[in-house]
């Protein structure tokens, strides 16, 4: 297996080397996973192609780093105003997702399979609070993806950069603004120590999503049981993982708040909306290059207009309740 | 396997059946699991006993069902003013949650693991809206444990009847309300031909888990390679059932507003807040009964105000603006 992470970086490398143990243990050792970190055997981004030549038999990764093959992988990671956790993992395993991904994923001789999840991502670090859409048009923002190409056409200067990068640039100056994931990594990359404004939501990635993805000639030679055996490791990371993030974010947060003078704000509603709007558009626009992207987009709307009812009544009109009654952040 | 659902039974059947099949085909045969739905075998809230004696290795089930023998058995299915889905599964997993769980399963010989959930539970289905704290208290309502304690502390009539006698008691006018699980179990029952308002959020069971207990000294019997297995199967169908939970919840609530005019409702804030306050009482008071009940007690309380700070600035502030541009239900 090779991934795209750091050897055990939090939450993405250690739900990886979960999998990997969990399959070379669930088999009694028959299938024996050995896991190569980001540049071990192949680079961070190179791990698609390692495993559809059969370089390697698996990678953990996140599809949207492969969009330059098709701008269709997007859906299967996050995109802007977006699916969450919970409504991602519906969609795919009873939306019809996991069909559109097999086809997508099967154009390559790749079979991929939910492996992971970081949960709701933050809106970014700011050197002074975002208040307006001209702050925003102004910042050079470290942004990968469609939420990047959203920034950029809104004016401001979107670049992509790895994880490890991020630190470096914002104490240069080359970049003004950034987002990472959450507290729990944000906080082990030490960006609190450089910029104090934290703002949320994000609008870029709601859900995001890491993959198992399987050479699929290695796979259709498997048996029956292993097929079963390698399926039931990814599903319970798919619940690990998001677990590891939701418990570290809320210690994290914490620290951040008591200890780094961190200060947390909420984007204006009107500034959220309207950069949420644009990237819902860059997001149709990506569904435009081919028949498999307009059927995975078609899907995918579909599917969110009728669980993002059913979230509302839920986990939203819940959690605010309660926060009412617990007192708030 | 022993369950104490009907025999496929939407989300709770099925993945009882889920795991039950995993469990065979991911051990190639080796662990072959025959599942008797309730009644089968032994009635839908024998499982535990049946388990812990060894007539069966495994049930799935509902820990609140064994409050009779220890009222700390509630904090793991889900309690008022209590953890969602997400929430609980990091508990459970990294915040503590599953050593509490094996010392007090442990005492009366079964382990037991995350297997399963429904989510956020709707408030209940009602004749009338309900506008104040009198309509409550003027109603026999359908809820069991300690959401049904909360309701009679308020001075309402709480009963408890098993999911299939809920039709009839509604129409013969033997109670005014209840709640079920949500729009794809509550749709199935066809509660939505007799009333037809639809109130939410539920304040009682924000998250509620299903679980796998096995009897301990089988489970310590097992080799390692097929305790890791049997723990992947369960904690895969952890992260299935509530993507099958979520899925039909969208799809069936909006079968129920425009085919069976079933009105949709919020309770209003101030009374929601003030009998989910009496519901914080009775979980505080649950949790008095001996040590084990205030150590668990205690861990859940801390990590809900930790884990409860992250869910309000992700889950919850990404809905509320997603939902603000995507419209509301």
């Amino acid at each position: 297996m090779v991934t795209s992470w750091p050897r055990n970086f939090p939450g993405l490398g250690t739900g990886a080397q979960r999998i990997a143990d969990r399959i070379t243990q669930t088999s009694g050792g028959r299938l024996e996973v050995k896991l190569f970190s980001s540049g071990e055997l192949v680079p961070a981004f190179g791990v698609f192609d390692a495993v559809a030549s059969g370089e390697a038999n698996m990678y953990h990764s996140a599809e949207y780093y492969f969009e330059k093959k098709h701008r269709g992988f997007n859906f299967f990671t996050s995109v802007p105003l977006g699916l969450t956790t919970k409504e991602m993992n519906s969609w795919i395993t009873y939306g019809g997702g996991q069909a559109l991904w097999d086809q997508l994923s099967g154009e390559f001789g790749v079979k991929s399979l939910l492996a992971g999840n970081t949960g709701v991502q933050m809106g970014g670090w700011f050197r002074e609070p975002v208040a307006t859409m001209e702050d925003l048009k102004k910042l050079t923002f470290r942004m990968p993806g469609l939420g990047g190409e959203t920034l950029r056409q809104i004016g401001a200067n979107a670049i992509s950069l790895p994880g490890g990068e991020i630190f470096e640039a914002v104490q240069s100056g080359r970049i003004d603004a950034t987002e990472w994931v959450g507290p729990y990594n944000d906080l082990a990359f030490g960006i609190q120590k450089l910029l104090k404004i934290y703002m949320y939501p994000g609008f870029h990635e709601p859900g995001t999503v890491s993959s198992l993805g399987i050479n699929r000639t290695w796979w259709d030679g498997l048996t029956d049981s292993d097929r079963t055996l390698i399926t039931a490791c990814a599903q319970a990371e798919n619940d690990v993982m998001i677990a590891e993030y939701n418990a570290n974010n809320g210690s994290s947060l914490r620290e951040m708040l008591s200890q780094h003078e961190v200060v947390l704000q909420a984007f204006p509603q009107d500034v959220w909306s309207e950069i949420a709007k644009v990237g819902d558009q860059v997001v149709a626009d990506a569904a435009k290059d081919d028949l498999t992207s307009a059927k995975i987009y078609t899907s995918y709307k579909r599917f969110r207009k009728s669980v993002a009812s059913w979230s509302e009544i839920s986990d939203q009109a819940y959690l605010r309740a309660r926060a009412d009654v617990l007192g708030h952040v």
